[in-house]
């Protein structure tokens, strides 16, 4: 498929980043943004990323052969039936949300009614950092994708948003949306918790040790410095999936709790090395 | 005071970085290197930061100015006697154990008895790579050191010690050996036994989500991938604070959970408020 014209919906790290990249790899033709705010139109105005930005959803969106909702996690499901009505049939809609469930039953929903098709999108290209300013043509550049199509969304569809992915530089995978909340519940909501309890347990300490912080603590808390408002929302979208990440998690700490206390070197040691284990296969994967 | 001979005990990661920083910025005259094998003497003789490799301990510490004990953390305490046993009465005798109170307490049963001073150093610059391939002559550059004199350690002997790791290039900083294990227990122990323990959380599940690992958790976990006989080592020698510290955090993360589970949005955002609010403390200290 070409992608004549694509259509941003909310121009923050994603958004923006998204726009960066199709200009600078000339994926598509005309790059449409859509903003909620005049000042925020403004200033994507006269953008070499941005061809026309409106603060008219229905403008905004008309001729686009895909849709993408960059707006807050939190926003998306109430933003899919007011989109969904301005497609098309030949249109394509998708969203950059972290939790995939509940915005692709909202998707679910206008699918089979001759307007367009939603398929739910989660490109792993966040940051610590968020907001327009922070934004990078590179910054999908060899990151994951994970695209969740239901079971009725037909494949050439499907296709079409695999390449659209690629064209920016990621590398797609395809899971169902439960599936997709309970991995990233695992491997980045989880770690999420875990930094940002760190870092609040050292805050309510008091201590002056700053200074005394080596990398090690810097690299397990550097995430705790996301957007708060932003991981609130992640976090509440997929609670029931991150507790049960967290008993888990709870599990292996109590264990090598246990071994510590009772003074099982041996067993401890063998603890450490299955965590040693885990993390080099992450090197062999795509570092 | 004018380091003109120095002895390593131990070219590991540590020795072999500090031998090639003494070397690099000229901080001493000769550099006598012990080691336990043979092969490692052999490895170790005609390296540039090496001017004597020594398996006999007596000939190694002779005519030091300061002996750096560099051996693992476990075996140091029973070094001590040994080598005080050695030492002339001018020698300073420290090691880079990343426990102290249990060598600090080895070292004063010898304090006053004319067999050199020993005063605990704790260089913060490990790394999750161990072993002498891994070293490098900016290892030290910039990083904390923590120096752990008893109260009856005389104040020259104590600024000798502090002259000696900023010639290295750390910035060197003083606690007592209680207050020191407490410390390192919170930045550096309780974030490894995390990051080990969400690594092993993530081994267990046997999934293959690898190639969907971003960033976060890439850093959350890197620390994980480090020595497993070190770190088990380390952890039993500082058992009670670390086993402390982690009480600590787990009533930080049962609070977020209550948060999560009963959907206090505010309290959550809260909660993670103070987790930026201390990883942006970390960012004006010293990265």
């Amino acid at each position: 498929m070409n992608f004549e014209q694509v259509t941003i919906v909310g121009p923050g790290l994603l958004g923006a980043s998204l726009a960066m990249a199709l200009r600078d790899r000339n994926a598509c033709g005309k790059i449409v943004v859509w903003a909620r705010s005049p000042e925020r139109v403004k200033d994507c105005s006269g953008q070499d990323w941005c061809d026309q930005a409106d603060q008219n959803l229905e403008a905004a969106v008309s001729g686009s052969d895909i849709v993408v909702l960059c707006t807050s996690v939190e926003s998306i499901p109430a933003f899919i039936p007011e989109v969904a009505a301005l497609l098309s049939e030949r249109m394509l809609l998708t969203d950059v949300g972290s939790v995939k469930k509940e915005i692709c039953h909202a998707g679910a929903i206008h699918e089979g009614r001759g307007m367009g098709t939603f398929i739910g999108s989660h490109p792993m290209a966040g940051s610590e950092k968020s907001g327009m300013k922070y934004a990078r043509a590179d910054l999908f550049e060899g990151k994951p994708c994970i695209v969740t199509p239901s079971k009725n969304t037909q494949e050439p569809v499907i296709r079409s948003l695999h390449e659209f992915w690629e064209k920016v530089g990621m590398k797609v995978h395809q899971m169902d949306p439960e599936e997709h909340d309970r991995c990233v519940a695992h491997v980045s909501h989880l770690p999420h918790f875990l930094s940002s309890s760190l870092a609040h347990c050292l805050e309510g300490m008091g201590e002056n040790w700053q200074s005394l912080c080596g990398q090690g603590l810097r690299d397990t808390t550097r995430i705790a410095e996301g957007n708060p408002n932003l991981w609130e929302q992640i976090l509440m979208s997929n609670k029931s999936n991150v507790l049960a990440a967290l008993e888990e998690l709870e599990r292996s700490i109590s264990l090598a709790k246990n071994y510590l206390a009772k003074e099982q070197g041996a067993e401890l040691r063998e603890f450490l090395e299955a965590g040693v284990h885990y993390r080099k296969s992450l090197n062999t994967s795509n570092e």
